[in-house]
């Protein structure tokens, strides 16, 4: 289990676009509480989902006068000095102070990251690799990666650091919401692909699309491969951009499709059959996937509030 | 100029395929004598050569006893704590233990690296933000990449880090050497511009190449477009991978071009006109160039062997 080695208790909450995330840990990373609620969406939906939560957790809680340092992933452009959300589209978040309205609310510091990022600090930690260097793809509605190198997380001008969704791989391909042809999010992307296998009008879902190109349904096959391409190039591009030699994957697509990771891993081993120096790479041996039932950036929230508590602790007052 | 804030004299060294440049530079990070030599290729030629442009760098220094670091920058996969270089095709090198050998030549400890990743390092020096984040890409025979980020360069696992030349984006592109299609490299390597330009048969070169696209030259235009989209899309892949501030770019197919910047830059915004999300990241106006009378991956080797003989001083003996 979880390890932040620390004294109190720690928060994470992950807010996701239909459901929010708590969880409690003590300060041997135990869990000592848990709830998931429906996320309301909209600025004051989404302020008034976390501090429930929060009272729900703490309320579940057996030692509730313990210090608890608190921390939130959120989707967006998030900046963990001040506290404000960007462009969280799917919250129905177009600017968010919501750092601010927590701290305000619960009467105790709350430090907010990106929840990619949050995930990606929770599986350096699941994996005991907290200090050393991994890269995190989730492949959820979007796609987005975050990497943490030299046990820090590289955030990148203005937090933009891993939006690797909008990459480009195909100039022939499908157009992209953001306007461009053939991005990562597009092959690969939770959202498109639903309204690709909806379009279809097969009964096709995510859960059943792997086993269905297997036994050679009309659609499935070639929506599989656009896939698993996309994730295959995901892992390949953040190995060569940054040499990361664990690649973590998690996400509703991952945990949703049954046989997907395997047939990715099949096909980083076919495209390593053309050329020598992929084979090199071993690229299917990298990947590692984070468990469904482990609530890695909820965990990773957590770990975000204390990174933050602790280093205001060090500061020097005033 | 550079400031390596030392004490002692620094000489750097930059191994290339055709000459091998050689500077060492004072305190201060003057100047005090520079070298160029041809490249003898093969183990025995690299090292000889690189022994030659120490002894003529620092016979033509006025302090000749002065403690002095050595820094290489060689292509291929190094890595900087064994001094062990592998692959560095266009020198002739599958495999050279090039740190001990230099060592042992001139009875002095030898620093070496990747040359990008030393580039990375001169660039982020010459442009004062050595404790900062930047991408330094460069375009030469083929393409690589390294970032520094907060202030440190990302080796990655195997030193693997920066490799973007053989992420591929387009899936219908030529074939790569490396087996696969339409890497970067493809597009923008100048070993392949050389080989297209050359079977155009119409004397058209790099130097000639962005004027004669302007002019509507015919195969000047498809070449410079997919030079210039090589390029962009190596910028772009870096900034949304990395969140990279400054883009620095380097390398032979940069400098042998007038006008192809500005050229990428047009790319980059008019691609900025199909994606208000590409307009948000003003990619074009990252881009910095390194001048081409710089010396940044000599710069750079030098700042290597500074670095590396001070984490060694600071060391505890024994």
């Amino acid at each position: 289990m979880t390890k932040p080695p620390a004294s109190g208790l720690s928060l994470g909450i992950d807010i996701g676009a239909s459901k929010t995330h708590g969880i409690l840990l003590d300060a041997d990373g135990s869990r000592l509480a848990e709830t998931v609620r429906p996320t309301l969406t909209g600025p004051e939906g989404v302020v008034n989902t976390a501090v429930a939560v929060v009272i729900e957790c703490l309320g579940q809680a057996t030692a509730p006068d313990a210090a608890v340092s608190i921390g939130i992933g959120i989707p967006g452009q998030v900046d963990p000095a001040t506290g404000l959300v960007r462009t969280a589209v799917n919250l129905g978040i177009s600017e968010l102070d919501l750092g601010q309205r927590l701290t305000a609310a619960l009467g105790v510091p709350v430090t907010i990251d990106n929840d990619v990022k949050a995930a990606a600090l929770g599986a350096a930690n699941h994996l005991g690799v907290a200090d050393g260097d991994l890269a995190y793809l989730n492949f959820g509605t979007g796609v987005a990666a975050a990497a943490v190198v030299h046990g820090r997380l590289v955030r990148g001008h203005g937090n933009l650091a891993g939006e690797i969704g909008h990459i480009p791989v195909d100039p022939q391909g499908e157009r992209c919401q953001c306007g461009q042809r053939g991005c990562l999010e597009v092959l690969a992307g939770g959202g498109r692909i639903a309204a690709r296998l909806a379009a279809l009008g097969t009964g096709l879902t995510l859960g059943t699309l792997v086993q269905a190109a297997a036994a050679g349904e009309p659609g499935a096959e070639a929506e599989a491969d656009r896939l698993c391409t996309g994730i295959a190039l995901a892992v390949q591009l953040v190995v060569l951009t940054q040499g990361s030699e664990l690649v973590v994957l998690g996400g509703g697509v991952i945990h949703t499709a049954p046989g997907l990771v395997p047939r990715v891993q099949e096909v980083l081993i076919a495209r390593a059959e053309e050329s020598e120096f992929l084979a090199s790479l071993r690229l299917a041996e990298r990947i590692t996937v984070i468990p469904a039932d482990y609530p890695v950036a909820a965990i990773g929230a957590a770990l975000v509030g204390l990174r933050r508590t602790r280093a205001k602790q060090l500061a020097p007052i005033g």
